[in-house]
């Protein structure tokens, strides 16, 4: 369909730029080529080649944008949320990973974590797999089949890990190189490999050199964590001493390419490391859900906003726990006004158009023109049938997206679009 | 099938104390006349009147119980996350209220509030209706017919509110009487009615007389809301001078009756009121969801139970936005755990299983002896499908129900017993 042209029925919201609200109400979406061409209150005059598709009554949104999450830890989301993060890693995370060395346990759970992810209307997504090379090609290919667009990494570690997870540098050099080859069919679909230094304290210097070369030599994106917890950036202090602070570690190697850089959490943040958050518009990937959970602290989001920075929203499974991004919308509102209530005031909640933008436009822009109803912009949306929530009396369209968010999940998700082309249920046999 | 003998099989988990957490993988529980007679490890003889129902494999845990919610805010859950309590209060909750005079759209509200609250695994529930007397009758009319057992509030409101909803004192306690005598009917199932006065300012110190006489002279129940926000204690303070701090107000007026009082919120406390809770046997209603929608704060839970103050959770709908009580249970380890990183430790978190007492055992204490499975306890439990989270690879009983809260939903509620009765599909019509 998306070579064709189509126009589209329903009430459409989405939020072009943080606190931006657009709302056509009753409206037709005219699709061509996968991208939105016209936005109109009347029906367009169309001819016979034109698909009409009527979603009277729905609420239309865009597709969400999940840009942190790690595949190799969706069962043991959930788990030990008594622990902080360091032992929380080598008691249940590192383990659980290691079992992706098998072929057959990657394909058990990686087509339920893309099935789930498509259930739950998210798009696009930022996507850790482990360590394993094939793991990292199997989920590629459950993603191609599904039909979504994702950059996933093969995790370099090779330092400070667990005995069923290690890779020396050279291997991880190795199998990097043969992840890279074995993923290029798969970028026609969208589809992209991502390299994905874990986090500075499980890469020696070398790995880290190597990776920021490769960045530099071949264009590549870079997704990785930091400033999540103050025992890990006491540790990252000590084993680099020659940077200035922990997401210059990253800048040292190179590793902040601009404008292709995803840093997950970005919690406790020095002024030097916002402002180099800005210089090399590097993507946040807000976690409040896993924050809160690994009792991480709170980012403070309004701050990021009101300095320009590019804010996304990450579930972080296992960190977090669920996928629908709906739930990471409500915990960073929830975060940012307890932030406010604890600091007496001295940081500012963040808005629900905020939180909506972070989820769709904001995450987005790391995967093109997406995350809003513009002209020119990807037809990527879901098709939310809300009538569980208006048939008491009417909402606002503000409102039913609230209810929505708040009072929804996956369940209420009717259709997905990407690029102008219907999701079906993806059928991994 | 309360009055007969049943043998249910299944792997039973639950938290009799908080931070107790007892476990009967693959065992036996009796059921004589609704409660629990026995807990064996092999299969008991049973003659051929014993029914046996094999839940084999299935998780079984106590039903929950919400001990704070608003019936009458259902729509307007998930709606005006931006703002605080007060405005929040005028702007949504009140209007909303105002619409339940008009008996047709309590019948369609209260048709979902309690089918989901069924769906969810709520066998109890401490809530509130609007101020209408027919309303509030109405709901319990739906809790009979699902067979939840539940307290209901009639709401007294003589002062502070909006045009649309308002009684003068006189009505307010005529309404309160009607009520009375109208829920008689209801009691032998289960369906209580609770003295409601809605929150100190919304009472006249007449009002307030009246309610307090009335809860020593018959005694009934009591629940309200206390220390939810510093606006409000404020202004309590300015409307109550005579009294020492805001739960003394109701004190004052004898409206904490001994352990027959449920006080919604609790955050910001002081050592007095702290000392009352205890003194009182106050049944803290802990509503973490809302309390963070609203930024009113994060109540210290840990010191709460170290004090040996009894708490219970809330869903505190519509402040908060999800009856599933596993958010709850979510929200509340969450909140500690925020609490403890951002006042640097100064608070305690709380583990998994104290935040499964509040939701079971802990709220369950003012419904008799349920909330656990222990022998003499009234046999109202949950039957989980949760082979959704154990398909992979086995999990232990207590990681599947971390996994249950913190990844699942009332989707993998498969059967719900109260009292030893099965709770079939309520059916309103």
């Amino acid at each position: 369909m998306s070579g064709q042209r189509f126009v589209i029925h329903g009430d459409f919201i989405s939020t072009p730029d943080p606190g931006e609200v657009r709302i056509h109400e009753n409206a037709y979406i005219t699709v061509e080529g996968g991208k939105v061409s016209g936005i109109e209150k009347e029906r367009p005059d169309t001819g016979p080649d034109v698909t009409f598709i009527d979603y009277k009554g729905k609420l239309i949104i865009p597709g969400f944008s999940d840009v942190h999450l790690h595949a190799v830890q969706y069962v043991t989301r959930g788990l030990g949320y008594d622990k902080e993060l360091l032992p929380w890693l080598n008691d249940y995370t590192f383990p659980e990973e290691s079992r992706f060395q098998d072929p057959a346990y990657g394909e058990r759970v990686f087509n339920d974590v893309v099935h789930d992810l498509w259930a739950s209307g998210t798009l696009h997504c930022a996507i850790f797999s482990s360590l394993h090379t094939d793991a990292s090609i199997l989920l590629m290919e459950k993603f191609a089949k599904a039909g979504l667009s994702a950059y996933v990494g093969k995790v370099n570690m090779d330092r400070n890990s667990v005995e069923e997870l290690q890779e020396t540098t050279e291997e991880s050099i190795r199998e990097t190189e043969r992840f890279l080859e074995a993923a290029r069919p798969y970028e026609e679909r969208g589809i992209l490999p991502i390299l994905t230094p874990r986090f500075a304290p499980s890469c020696s210097d070398e790995l880290m050199r190597w990776l920021g070369d490769k960045a530099m030599e071949t264009g590549l994106p870079v997704q990785s964590h930091v400033n999540e917890n103050q025992g890990e950036i006491a540790w990252v202090r000590e084993l680099f001493p020659q940077s200035n602070n922990y997401l210059a570690v990253y800048e040292d190697f190179d590793l902040l390419p601009q404008s292709r850089t995803i840093m997950a959490h970005c919690i406790h943040n020095s002024e030097d490391e916002m402002q180099m958050f800005l210089d090399k518009d590097v993507l946040v990937a807000h976690c409040p859900d896993s924050n809160a959970n690994l009792a991480s602290g709170i980012m403070a989001a309004g701050e990021m906003i009101d300095r320009g920075i590019r804010v996304g929203l990450g579930s972080d499974i296992g960190g977090g726990n669920r996928l629908f991004i709906g739930h990471a919308i409500e915990s960073a509102m929830r975060l940012s006004r307890l932030l406010w209530a604890e600091s007496d005031h001295a940081y500012r909640t963040i808005t629900f158009a905020e939180a909506f933008h972070m989820a769709t436009a904001g995450g987005g822009s790391f995967f093109g023109k997406t995350g809003a109803f513009l002209p020119g912009y990807s037809f990527d949306a879901l098709v939310v049938d809300d009538s569980r929530f208006t048939r008491y009396r009417p909402l606002s369209v503000f409102e039913r997206l609230q209810k929505f968010v708040f009072a929804g999940d996956d369940r209420q998700i009717e259709a997905r679009y990407r690029g102008g082309e219907f999701l079906p249920l993806p059928d991994f046999d």
